[in-house]
C-alpha cells in the first residue's frame, strides 16, 4: 500500500512514473481541492482533474491541464454572453464539471463523486480529494484577497504575495479514507507540489499532519525546488511572501516534523548536509522529468528499488 | 405592438418571416417553458432556445434547434461517464443552459435570464418566458407518465398519448410583461405550433386566457395542422389522444373564445365554412414555408397587409 499527497501538474507527472512500477490499485493518492473554484454554478477541482486526466493518459501534456485536443466552444460562447473566461474550459473538460456538480448537487460528496468519475476513466488508482469539506486557498497581496485560481491563472502570479489563508481550514474534516491511507500504507510519498498551496492545505487537513506523523509507514517527499525555483507555479513567490528562503531545505523544513527521506535534485547536492541536519536521509536524484524514463527513474529512487 | 404566443420549430420558422416586416423593438414573443427540463443540473428552455437562436441567425436550420456547425465533445464525454446522453447537448448550446442556470441559482428569474440571453443574441425582440415559476407538460401513456421531451425526444413520441398534463399550471403566474404584452398589442398572433403542449401550456398560465378575450389586439392564428397532419412534432398524436380530430377545424375550436382571424393552408380550404361557423374569419394561404419568401408571404397575410 502506497499514499501520495498530491496537488496539480508536477505530482501527475511523478505519478504516470510511479504507476509504471507498482499496480494501481496499490495506490492512493490524497488530492489538494483548496484550488477548487465554482465558475458559471459548476465545481470545478484543478488538482483532481490534472491527476485524472493525467493518469487516465488523455491530458494535454504540453499545458499539464486539460484535455489533449480538447475545444472551445462553450468556452467561446459564454464569453460572448458576458461570462468571465479566464479559466480555460474546454468542451471535454466541461462534462467533468457538469457531472461533479450535478452529482454534488444531488447530495454525493465530492470524495464519491471522484471515484465515480476516476471509474469512469479506468483508473484503478484510488484518488482522493483532501476534504469533503469547503476549503479555499486565497492569496493577499496588496489589492486584497483573492482565490488562489485568481492569483494564479487570472492575474499570472504578478502580484507580490502577503500572506496565505485557508479558508475553511479550521472546520475541514479529511474525506472518508484520508487518514486510514495514510495510516495503512507502508509507504508515503510526498510529491513534488507546491509546498504551501498544494501539500500544504492538505498538511491543514484535522488530523491528517498527525496522522503522518504516527503512520509507520516511510515517508518520502521529492523536492518541487530546484536550483532555487519551482520547476511549475508561483511557489518561489508564494514562499517569498511568506518569508521563507525559496529553497529545498526550507521545503524539508516545512515537512521535518513527520519527514524520513527527502529527494533532493543533483543540481542542489550542497543543501544535503544542510538537510541531513534536520534529521531527514536525503538521497540525491534528477527531479526533472522530461520524459517517461526519468519519471520511472524518479519513483524508483523513491521506492528505494 | 405586435405579440405572438409561441412553441419552437414551426413558430420560429413563421417569426423569421415577421421580422422582415415589422421593426423587431415593436414585437413581443410570449414563449412556451411547459417543455422546460432539467438535465445536468442544467436548466434547459428549449423553446426560448430555438426562437432565440433562429432570430438570432445562427441556428442549425435543418433541424431548427441547436446552433449551426455546433459540436458535441462535452455530450460525448458526459456519456462516456455515464450520463443520460438522449437529449443533444452541442458544445455551443450549453453555453446558454449552463448560463442561464448560473444566473437562476443566482436568483435572477427566468425573464430575467432570458432578456440578458437575447441582448447578448444581440436581438431587439422582446422574448418573455410565459411563467417565471415551474410549469412541466407531462406526457401520459400506458407506461406512466413522463416529461414531454422524454416523451418527444427520448422516446421518439412512439407511445400512444392517453393524457397531458399541466404539471403547476395551478400556482404558475404569467412572467412580468405578459398580460400587458397581450392587453397593450394592436395584434396577437398564435403561431403554427402545437395547440396542446405548445399553445395550450401558455393559454393555461393563471390570467392569459382572460387577458386574450379581453384585449382589444386583433388575434391571428396560423394552422398547425396541414391535410390532416402537423408540419412537426407529435400534435397528432396528442390530439388523438385527447379524444380531438386532427384538423385545422379542431385548432381553430381550441382558441374559438378570443380569436378573430384563422389562416387555415389552401389543401384545407374546404375547412373554411366549418371553422367559419364558429365566428371565426378564415384566410386562406399557404402556410408551409419552405423558404424565406414563404415565410414573408405568410406573415404578409397575417398582418393583413
Amino acid at each position: 500500500m502506497i499514499t501520495a499527497l498530491a496537488g496539480g501538474v508536477g505530482a501527475a507527472r511523478f505519478l504516470t512514473g510511479l504507476v509504471k512500477l507498482v499496480d494501481e490499485k496499490d495506490l492512493s493518492v490524497i488530492v489538494n481541492t483548496g484550488d477548487d473554484i465554482e465558475l458559471f454554478g459548476l465545481h470545478i477541482s484543478p488538482d483532481l482533474d490534472i491527476v485524472t486526466y493525467t493518469l487516465a493518459g488523455v491530458v494535454d501534456e504540453e499545458k499539464g491541464w486539460g484535455f489533449k485536443g480538447d475545444t472551445f466552444q462553450c468556452l467561446e460562447t459564454l464569453k460572448k454572453m458576458g461570462g468571465e473566461s479566464w479559466f480555460a474550459l474546454g468542451d471535454r473538460d466541461l462534462a467533468t464539471h457538469i457531472f461533479r456538480t450535478s452529482l454534488l448537487n444531488r447530495g454525493w460528496k465530492l470524495s464519491e463523486v471522484t471515484a465515480k468519475i476516476t471509474g469512469a476513466f479506468g483508473l484503478d488508482v484510488r484518488i482522493l480529494p483532501m476534504t469533503d469539506d469547503k476549503f479555499e486557498t486565497r492569496i493577499i497581496t496588496a489589492e486584497g484577497s483573492v482565490h488562489f485560481e485568481e492569483y494564479f491563472v487570472r492575474n499570472g502570479s504578478r502580484d507580490d504575495v502577503l500572506d496565505v489563508e485557508f479558508f475553511g481550514a479550521d472546520t475541514a474534516k479529511p474525506a472518508v479514507g484520508v487518514l486510514e491511507a495514510i495510516m495503512d500504507a507502508e509507504l508515503v510519498i510526498v510529491c513534488p507540489s507546491n509546498p504551501v498551496v498544494s501539500i500544504g492545505t492538505i498538511l491543514a487537513v484535522d488530523g491528517v499532519r498527525d496522522a503522518l506523523r504516527h503512520t509507520e509507514a516511510r515517508k518520502v517527499a521529492i523536492t518541487p525546488i530546484v536550483a532555487g525555483a519551482p520547476i511549475k507555479g508561483p511557489a518561489d513567490k508564494i514562499m517569498w511572501g511568506l518569508g521563507l528562503e525559496v529553497s529545498a531545505f526550507a521545503v524539508a523544513k516545512l515537512y521535518a516534523d513527520f519527514l524520513d527521506i527527502f529527494v533532493l535534485d543533483a543540481v542542489d547536492a550542497a543543501e544535503k548536509s544542510r538537510i541531513e541536519r534536520l534529521g531527514i536521509e536525503v538521497k540525491v536524484a534528477n527531479t526533472l522529468m522530461k520524459s517517461l524514463e526519468d519519471k520511472v527513474a524518479l519513483a524508483r529512487v523513491v521506492l528505494g528499488n
